[in-house]
């Protein structure tokens, strides 16, 4: 019996969750490993969010949800685009999503057909190039480096063979934490209407920032869809909780997908993130630890060989190029985990091609981590 | 500005949802309506599943899970198979997802390319097709009623002008309530062995049914997914939580798969969901009182000139067929909203074809508002 397996399905793994799982194995086994390899906070998510979850597991149903979630958490969102971005947006453009995992498959599904071409960063974050995949989407890579601090332009996208039928921009971006800024924005905004191309951006960092706030899509108007979530500076991932604002021609058909594939995302998260947004003094307590882990780790990680690092100016990665250290990133993070217990992410996740000379180091843990994952990078590199 | 919208993305409304928040409108008007709408139990999880959530939520991280879920929850239902089916499951081949929505969209993607034929029932469970039209895949109905118990069969696979790659069974089903028997079952596994389809198998009314047990297409091994969820006979809705069994083949393709579209599916509800399996007493209460209203809806229906029922076995939905009542069911469930106050599902979600000869109804409530709607059906039948 051969039963066929999809073509489309044959989609690359997500090697950071793989070697998360290797790395699990190694600690039930009793290694003592330094997590620079998570990719999400080490604290829980705020304390008011946890006693809501709580009280509504006494009073609540937990049943279904309407698809785009509770009105009350969408009109709250909206208030918040007006509080932190001054930008007026209908809470009917608000959808909840499952995670921003689900914004990405509802708009991608919305917005574009099989064979359309969607171009992004490379590096960037290996589930959009996935699920593009997945629904027979092709990628069209924007290789960057450095010289744009980790972000397309529009020179690069003027300089594209061929027409794209959209465009996915994410600041802070994963894996270089490096943000584009106002006029970047809006010039990018501005060729996504002028060229008609859908713009989405992927604006999950924001709030987590050193120095600058975020810019959001939503700032120039130009038909785009923004996804969020509740798991970076809300520190509520496994609630598996996003939103996305759909511009008002994608509002109805997301809708009518999310029901189908979604049917609504988990209630206990929703009722529980209304209180997301009474905990700024703690959640902003955590950026605090950020941003001590990052400037730590801009300071040391040189003093251990890796001295290009992107410039992250929010999020919690740092994007090093080890080339000069080794042929295989993917060779040097294994070694790194079984010689020295500090686990980090190789750079073909992030970039199929240029990948294997990169790694990536997350500063989302506790600094005392961030601290002996310096003194055992320091000390490899003396022997 | 023209924007393109896709072609795929603009599937119907899950129109059973857009009633939902219809009927929900009229609620807080103030409106007195009984719900024989709704898709999901009127119960809460159980108590031990509501204590373990409200104690993890003070000892647990809620931090993503590895994608396919929480070893132990998948060693749990290898264990839940081996008792309830006498079935050997390798718990690699479980995987935890998003509702049985993820499931579908998982195992869709996994097994099937654009431009694939997948067969299913007609009336059935709507997100099927809805999901199937997103991806690509067509989809190619097999029109069943009273006389094969709304379930297809071999004789009208074998009748199918064309190939298919796929077929979609649901046992109990959604709306007619009806099973496929062992022998049935065991048939239509053997058909798609020998035509090399894969065979999806949707088992989440499994538990709740009346005298008979679900027969599982795990028994007959045909390189089948098997899906399923905590949401009906588990009574969990809103925690977003299913499962499917993977056939060897499928595994790892759809791990690749979630890890990207959805990285894990809720932790909480994970973990909550490991005291499911204690609960057997208040669960099968809850079944008890499906039965309790499914007798009294079988007997008293007929008499409000609602005699062409669905001969339930299973589940908690009757379909009923009021074509000697109506030209427009759907037009029917509205009168009946407004003029007594009694929700139902019409027939055209589950059958765009003849769905508009037939309405659903839910007996998921409590046995009072079975009796209310029961006496509203039948006054309203007389004036």
């Amino acid at each position: 019996m051969a039963l066929k397996i999809s073509t489309r399905g044959t989609i690359p793994p997500f090697l950071a969750l793989d070697i998360m799982g290797d790395v699990q194995r190694r600690v039930t086994e009793g290694a003592d490993i330094v997590h620079l390899e998570v990719g999400q906070p080490s604290s829980k998510a705020p304390q008011k969010v946890l006693a809501t979850a709580r009280e509504a597991l006494l009073t609540d149903a937990i049943g279904y949800t309407p698809a785009f979630g509770l009105p009350e958490l969408r009109a709250r969102l909206a208030r918040h685009y007006r509080d932190t971005y001054g930008v007026a947006v209908d809470p009917a453009r608000i959808a909840m999503t499952t995670g921003s995992s689900g914004g990405f498959v509802l708009s991608f599904l919305a917005a574009f057909d099989v064979g359309d071409r969607v171009a992004l960063a490379c590096p960037g974050y290996p589930a959009y190039r996935n699920i593009l995949l997945a629904l027979g989407i092709e990628v069209v890579d924007i290789p960057v480096g450095p010289e744009t601090r980790f972000q397309p332009t529009v020179r690069a996208l003027d300089g594209l063979a061929k027409p794209i039928d959209g465009l996915i921009v994410a600041s802070p971006s994963n894996p270089a934490g490096t943000m584009l800024h106002d006029a970047e924005m809006k010039a990018l905004c501005d060729w996504c209407r002028d060229h008609e191309v859908r713009l989405i951006s992927d604006e999950i960092y924001h709030g987590i920032t050193y120095g600058v706030q975020g810019v959001s899509a939503l700032a120039y108007d130009c038909g785009g869809v923004v996804i969020n979530s509740f798991s970076k500076y809300f520190s509520m991932t496994g609630w598996r909780l996003g939103w996305l604002v759909a511009p008002e021609d994608l509002a109805r058909p997301i809708e009518c997908l999310a029901q189908s594939l979604f049917i609504s995302p988990p209630t206990l998260s929703q009722i529980a993130a209304l209180s997301a947004f009474d905990c700024r003094e703690e959640l902003d307590g955590n950026v605090a630890r950020y941003r001590k882990n990052r400037d730590l780790l801009l300071e040391e990680l040189p003093k251990a060989g890796f001295d290009k690092l992107s410039p992250a100016e929010g999020g919690f990665y740092l994007y090093a190029d080890v080339s000069d250290q080794t042929a295989s990133s993917e060779d040097l993070c294994r070694r790194m985990v079984a010689e020295i217990g500090v686990a980090v992410t190789p750079g073909v996740d992030f970039d199929p091609h240029r990948g294997h000379r990169f790694i990536r180091l997350s500063f989302a843990g506790a600094h005392e981590d961030m601290i002996r994952a310096c003194r055992r990078l320091k000390d490899w590199r003396r022997n």
